[in-house]
């Protein structure tokens, strides 16, 4: 088995996979992508990349529409989906499951690593959160606005090689990739804006400065930010309360700006709804702990995609 | 001073009033109506009542912009205004508090009396709230749907006789009149329905059945109820658990239908939040009680309805 990762497979052309996968690209990796959508324009003419950092055009190794369809083994699966009741990923990465495979998830929420741990205990699962602004303008067609920090840990733990590894594959492409010891932990910590943010951006349709604005919004950031805290401290992660006032502050330090979910929502794009508040609430009650805030956004959120269709 | 109320003027020619008044001026009484925007309108042709009980029009004795216009001194003045912030009641009745002169509020909501009854300390003030499916579908037009009954008490007690001759008023026009002897304690109990069904229904941009169908929503439903129930428990007034399920399942037998607060939302109209969320939040407050599911659904509202402008 070589320890080098030479060749990725990103799964999710969205705005994060793109990114990330065009950057392991222009580093030198053999990256192909698999796309659904987007199969026949990325096919063609590749992805472009409009980055604050510089433009850049991706060239994938092989483009697929369907896992089976992928020529050899890929060293890496970089999967980054967005997490949606109707993507079957451990369906999906079946065929590709095989010794030598090393799996990274890019995703948001919590406990999203879970079924594909159960799924293939023997492969090894990197688990990871990026830090990025970074969003999809049209088929192949990525804008990266912000940062590109990633935080990446093993799941649950062990797989200290493969960690390794990747964080090698990393290296060239410049970004600031970080590992970290307790994966859980760190999705926790991002959670406690995602959950408060997100929902309430997409139900109150404003951005971050009105919210903050607002008394009684500020307020209620703050109410969905303790719950976070209460569910995660109620796990054993130790999370300090101090995180609700500079989740608070960092946010309006930054020009006001409109959440991934506003965006997703006012695109008619599936909302991550289960991974940033089902899951917690979930796991709330196995805990004991209450979460009215949580519970009122998720009842709201899934009314008002309803009304969507 | 004559016992008897022969005249009348009506505030807030909305379907509420323009329906109530409309029933005492086709009864015989001299209804006369305070108009803003419709002012032309109903002074050219009045108010055309559609009603399942029978279509009528409405010929006012008087139409005024200003309550200063007003000739004489009305028996009754029966308010009807939305409760809003912008609307200054106490302002707008002084030119009309005389001897004599008794006051009929109609309108949704808790706390929407102390104002007038601090202001206006020597002046009858009976409080009513109207069991009705009534909407304006255009100036000096009305469409009466479901229901018409009221039941007035006085405010906070007192006004024995002012409030028999409210209730003798009512009795030519045929509807049903009840006296609620606890008027606070009536509202409490409306108030359940409302602050749960009207919030839900705008932040979800839902129907009753379409609210009622989702099992998180449906839950939600029960805690914003609850917690209107402990808010009033808090303040002596004994209300039943049985009124949370009560109230699904009476609104479960009616067919589908929108908010009264989803279709001024719709018609960017200003929505009634202080009346229905914000006096419950603050007397939940002064009592200690905890109300998560209201104070999430207020600054949700709020941040919608901005963003609406």
């Amino acid at each position: 088995m070589n320890p080098t990762i030479k060749t990725v497979l990103v799964i999710g052309s969205g705005g994060v996979g793109s990114f990330y996968g065009g950057r392991l690209s222009k580093a030198g990796l053999e990256v192909s992508f698999l796309c659904r959508s987007d199969f026949h324009q990325v096919k063609s003419k590749g992805i472009t990349i409009k980055s604050y950092q510089g433009d850049f055009l991706v060239t994938p190794t092989q483009v697929v529409a369907r896992t089976e369809d992928y020529q050899g083994k890929p060293d890496l699966v970089l999967i980054a989906t967005k997490v949606l009741a109707e993507t079957n990923l451990v369906e999906l990465l079946r065929p590709l499951i095989a010794p030598g495979v090393k799996l990274l998830l890019i995703q948001n929420g919590i406990e999203v690593e879970r079924e594909l741990a159960n799924a293939y205990p023997n492969t090894p699962l990197l688990s990871a959160i990026a830090f990025i602004g970074v969003n999809k303008t049209g088929p192949g067609q990525i804008h990266h606005q912000l940062h590109g920090r990633l935080e990446i840990g093993a799941y649950p733990h062990g797989w200290d090689l493969e960690l390794d590894q990747v964080m090698a594959a990393f290296e060239p492409t410049g970004l600031s990739v970080k590992h970290s010891t307790n994966i859980e932990k760190s999705r926790w910590k991002k959670l406690i804006w995602n959950a408060a943010f997100n929902p309430v951006s997409v139900l109150g349709l404003a951005n971050t400065q009105q919210i903050l604005t607002s008394p009684q919004s500020r307020l209620l950031l703050k109410g969905i930010m303790s719950e976070i805290l209460a569910i995660a401290n109620s796990r054993g992660l130790g999370l300090s309360e101090e995180l609700i006032e500079q989740n608070i502050r960092v946010t309006e330090e930054f020009p006001p700006y409109k959440t991934s979910m506003l965006l997703d929502f006012e695109a008619h794009r599936p909302l991550e709804i289960e991974s940033i508040l089902g899951n917690p609430i979930r796991l709330a009650k196995e805990s004991g702990v209450l979460v009215p805030h949580l519970e009122t956004l998720q009842a709201l959120l899934k009314l008002r995609v309803k009304a969507l269709e």
